[in-house]
């Protein structure tokens, strides 16, 4: 066994009468995320770049969007299932990275309480997990609010 | 020598009259890959990432999409030039991550027998290859169908 | 402490009148970055993946874009500066792999420059850091050349 790298991207659509759940918090603003779960792209994208480490398929063959228990479900569950699956084959989680690109609002203020909720979900230190924000500058489909997206990028490290 | 990373990103327009290779096998799809070579996205972007583990420039360098000799080539040739490069620098890859965006058509099924085409190519397991996918939920040129693209991600360990 | 993984992303427009810094060198070219410092994409990516991979927050919260002594600066300063906060959290840069997505103009010629750029600002070698290009074949924001984007990933090691 050996050190794994993962990369998981993910992308939703904004609009009104959705809530903004983001890095498993909800964020008060006039569009949300459109999807079949809460919708949080940041997750979605850490839950992917975890199961792509291990080779595990991706979020949509484990929890597939067509599924009702799903339906409206909070992603932290998602990731914590996730993260059960990646102990089970022998590995934990070293660092997590990772980028949400949106043009509004600003999350600065949200970042450590989303990095408490990922660490906890994955069973690791809110230091073990960074979350960086940007916006498109105006330009495609984030830039001009249809959308946002997520990057993230994983170690995962034998058990001993 | 230490463990080394590498990122690949790359993007072909979609059209009617092509073939739709990716990850080395071919989909029947009514649009395919617009290219000099097989336009293979996938494949394309993890020659990136192993060939920039080990700063050996882009696979633009190493296969100019002017060179008659690439034309139309099978990109498995591509990732098995680039796999002998690693191993002649000392190298062995470690995981291979990787993220399709395309809106359709959905490629669960040809999962499996991608992995195990990236695998042979680089003298892998083929769960040290992972195969993800996403759409752009309607979004920019991925979701209208106008192009497709590809990121990935790479570990390389240095030989015994 | 173990090793550690960043990624990073970032993107600017493209106009007249203003210079084209990319990866620590100037380019000469009809457009260029629209930005508060000098809008260098690629060492915005790379300081993002580096301060990523310790969670220390992303480029916008060390050097806000509303600070004056940020005004028009040379990215290469903020990139030493974050590689001075890489080293006193006891850690060593690995090796870089980054991506420019540009559809003009070819930097080929500029690579091993900004290679060497890169690479003294953050005291490895420059086989160390490694720059790949590719365009965005016509399509979105890049492809039209309304901006130019960049991925970077790194690892980081524990000095001994």
């Amino acid at each position: 066994m050996k050190i794994r790298i993962g990369h998981g991207y993910d992308v939703h659509q904004l609009a009104p009468g959705y809530a903004l759940s983001l890095g498993g918090i909800q964020i008060p603003h006039h569009v949300g995320s459109v999807g079949h779960s809460d919708a949080d792209v940041l997750l979605h994208a850490i839950c992917d770049a975890l199961l792509g480490a291990l080779s595990l398929g991706d979020i949509g063959k484990h929890f597939k969007n067509t599924d009702p228990q799903w339906k409206g479900i909070d992603s932290k569950v998602l990731l914590k299932k996730v993260c059960e699956m990646i102990h089970q084959k022998g590995y934990l989680v070293g660092n997590i990275d990772s980028t949400l690109i949106l043009e509004e609002p600003k999350i600065g203020k949200y970042v450590e309480q989303m990095k408490e909720a990922i660490a906890a979900c994955l069973d690791i230190e809110a230091s073990d997990v960074s979350i960086k924000a940007t916006t498109a500058e105006t330009m495609g489909f984030v830039g001009n609010k249809e959308g946002l997206e997520a990057h993230a990028v994983c170690l995962l490290f034998p058990k001993e």
